[in-house]
């Protein structure tokens, strides 16, 4: 879903010229092999500080403090995490302005309204709701048998790394985003990796993370940072034997080396990694409003200038005069669009070659097609056009991710082509199916829905799929390659929490010594626990 | 935990020598490359009939006919799946006298009471909770969130093969043990692959499986069974693009060879690998209740011949008169008790293996330490001494498990080593804790219990691990290589029905077309339902 390629590195530097790394509560400087720098996207202009790649040795830093704060966590009730989680909400709104001028600077993403009036405020909604849900304990599933004394419950796992991606500078950061919150919450230090594209807003991200660890008395390893280090040592630390999982979203090809790594070391590891999210639309909804869809899909396709994980890169439609008509009119909105900035340099050169690999394979450009000269990362708004056929004799690469503002209408001939090439999908976050209100649509739907349904974790009708709400029932997940377990979400809280815990379950241990949610008293009067099978807020007995 | 390793493979024999396999809902002739017959462990005689190497045809009409009956499975009500696992549970029982006198050949576990009077019913009893689960749908924690109309639920996944174990030939049967049960009820056609083990007793389960389907009405690619494939083809079968996840109980080193090739695919691969499951035994037990101590241990070392996976094959004592004086008189019941029939000679060699890696890294042999003589399958009930110290010079040699009749005691100079010694430890499915009644170990329980809950799935006080109820609250899992994942669990229902079930979130799609489980009315009036937050077995609304 995007690239954690720096924008551009400047190779090996004194260790004293770069910023410092935040390790076991203090700002230090990086035993380092070499510093980063970013340039603005909108100007092209080299942004001055430099971070540093860090050697193995900071690494090694960085676990031994996060495994001290992880038994310190253990034996610290959960309502210390919720706090210093609503502190840091509270700081970041505080630090509002300085957060979203840097992140404008590196990302070029606007101030307002995105950074500064949806972004963040998801990001601190997002804090408050994990520490919420710590405060709750109903996230953990406690289950009790009181018959044969067997109880068990979700506990916390132990360090959890984060590799925040380049698109999301507070929502999906690593020192501030949703696994991060979902991590703490879940009782787990974070070893934030900052995303490439953005060291800067992670710094201050990661200054505001720190402030609130002193305000809220954490133990110091409880969040820490590094920017970069080798590809070796960052599948090293996926596999280590004091991580607990790993939450990663980012790149398909970096993401599945650390997948591979942690996978050999038995390691869980959460990817997002590429999504192409179909929508269908089926005759009857384009008969019925032609222009309310053109309107839905000409916003979202465009939206952050196609950089969501889920930005609709695919639409299927049956080649007929008026699904050629929709396309027209998409590629021709598509055209008059300003192209938005791009993120970097390095997600501009990884759309125009997306771009270039659904062409090689035979899709015809019907609009943009190439990056737009000058400094700014920018790529013209494209629109690419392939047949059904075409898409069956070689989906793999018409599935090739765009990651921007470029998406790739196919014609299918028929439905039933139609449902071939939805057969012929891989795991994606989102799947939408447009159909008429008057039941026209109906009996295809079924059919199609039914395949699209084991495709993706987000089936939406009528509804673009950009927009991922934080609600309880949202799954931002889908079968792989989309993420690496069909059974998790990144988004939504509690369930987000579950990827970073074990299950512990106590058998005939003594109630005293059992953790609080699986005492015979309700530990906080409402939290929920399955007592015999039966959901309840009671106590047991 | 155990071996699937043929007892004695015939080579290459004609097709028409060997038995059929179940494909598609008929016994048909392997494509097979060749035979394997095996012995009965308590007489060495070979046993007449002849099982089939599959050749990868099988397997990829096993796969289409599996394909096929997920897409019909998705079609109906969860009722029918339960009425299929039902139908089966009566069916096992009628055939009860014909299945426990074939295990009893293949596996030379007893009759009675174990086959016929904890096994069989094991197997009836998850079956029938399965079915129970599948009826009630509230496993698959159906989520609604009624603002913004995004609900979620767990669904079927695809066609799961099952790798059954050699130690259970009915509860962990790749047709009908506890994996098989969780992905039936959970939606999902099984692919069965026998243990090479027990492949009579797994054919005549088989039998009463297609009876069963055949009287529901089932698609008849619902179960089907394989004995044996090459290595190529099982790493091959278990990536596959048509299936949905893995359930594997067996050896290490293929479960490890398998997980690695299902990752690469990002297919779920849950392993249940091996655990040598700690006990520690605290002064205070030993001070307060020796001989109850001597009896638990006695009993639960030797059960079943040592060959569960929970057998407790680590022993943690301090060095002390009454520690020493425990070790001796566990030695000497262990020469007095007769040595029980092991599973196979496969099983008999990697004990005696496990007893010979544990020697040489320094560990001394207090009795036993041999195989038998003759054509019996059995070791001599062996029991192992180790320092703590030795312990911590080698902790991955002296962490290797003897599967059978085999434990290693450590002698630990003080309960700081033995600390010390858990912190060494990976990742175990049990670990228990002995201490007084009266309070004098509570704080070194404490802090011990903290570091051992961290690498086991279940934690036990005063109680040995043999005996995993089949209860909601049970964990039949830990962290690796106990298990490839640390969130889920193999036994107890329903929980262990997610890992073969993906989360589908249905964002704005309209009422009509919402699973039964998404729908405004309580589909069952009783299922539990997370709505807005508060579970409830009532309608939205």
């Amino acid at each position: 879903m995007s690239t954690t390629v720096s924008k551009s590195s400047v190779g090996m530097l004194s260790t004293k010229q770069t910023s410092p790394v935040l390790i076991a509560g203090t700002w230090q400087a990086s035993d380092a092999s070499g510093g980063f720098q970013v340039s603005n996207p909108n100007t092209g202009e080299p942004i001055e500080e430099v971070f540093p790649i860090s050697k193995w040795s900071d690494c090694e830093r960085v676990l031994s403090a996060a495994t001290e704060a992880f038994h310190a966590l253990q034996r610290m009730p959960a309502t210390r995490r919720a706090d210093f989680l609503e502190a840091l909400a509270k700081r970041f709104e505080s630090a509002k302005d300085a957060l979203v001028a840097k992140a404008n600077e590196e990302t070029g993403l606007a101030i307002a309204p995105r950074l500064s009036d949806v972004e963040l405020p998801r990001t601190t909604n997002q804090l408050r709701q994990a520490a919420a849900a710590a405060r709750s304990g109903s996230w953990a599933m406690a289950t009790i048998d009181t018959k044969l004394n067997i109880r068990s419950v979700y506990e916390s796992l132990g360090p959890i790394c984060v590799f925040g991606p380049n698109n999301f500078p507070f929502a999906f950061s690593g020192v501030a985003g949703g696994d991060f919150a979902a991590a703490i919450a879940a009782g787990n230090p974070v070893i934030g990796k900052a995303s490439s594209s953005h060291p800067g807003t992670t710094r201050l991200l990661a200054e505001q993370v720190l402030a609130a660890m002193q305000e809220t008395n954490m133990p110091m390893g409880l969040v820490q940072l590094l920017y970069r280090t080798s590809h070796d040592d960052g599948l090293r630390m996926v596999s280590d034997h004091r991580v607990g999982a790993t939450g990663y979203t980012g790149s398909r090809v970096g993401g599945l080396r650390l997948k591979a790594a942690a996978d050999a070391a038995g390691k869980p590891f959460y990817a997002e990694l590429s999504s192409v999210n179909p929508v269908v639309i089926l005759p009857g909804a384009l008969a019925e409003r032609y222009f309310k869809v053109v309107e839905d899909y000409a916003g979202s396709g465009l939206m952050g200038v196609g950089q969501f994980c889920t930005s609709p890169g695919l639409v299927l439609l049956v080649d007929s005069d008026v699904g050629r008509a929709f396309v027209a009119e998409i590629a021709g909105r598509y055209e008059k669009a300003p192209a938005g900035t791009l993120l970097s340099k390095a997600v501009q050169s990884s759309l125009t070659s997306g771009i270039e690999t659904l062409r090689s394979a035979g899709a015809k450009v019907l609009v943009g097609g190439q990056a737009i000269d000058g400094p700014r990362c920018a790529v013209a708004n494209t629109l690419l056009q392939a047949t059904g056929e075409q898409f069956l004799i070689d989906p793999t690469r018409f599935q090739t991710e765009a990651f921007g503002n470029a998406a790739l209408m196919v014609l299918c001939r028929d439905l039933n082509q139609l449902h071939e090439v939805l057969k012929s999908l891989e795991g994606n976050l989102t799947g939408c199916i447009y159909s008429a209100t008057d039941g026209r649509d109906d009996a295809d739907y079924e059919a199609l829905a039914l395949t699209l349904s084991t495709k993706v974790g987000r089936l939406l009708n009528d509804k673009m799929p950009t927009g991922v709400a934080v609600s309880p029932a949202m799954n931002h997940g889908g079968p792989y390659p989309a993420t690496s377990h069909p059974g998790f979400t990144a988004v939504g809280i509690p369930a987000s929490m579950l990827r970073f815990a074990k299950l512990t379950c106590f058998d005939a241990v003594r109630s005293s010594r059992l953790p609080a949610l699986l005492q015979d008293a309700n530990p906080t009067g409402t939290t929920w626990r399955s007592i015999d099978g039966q959901w309840t807020q009671g106590n047991v007995g």
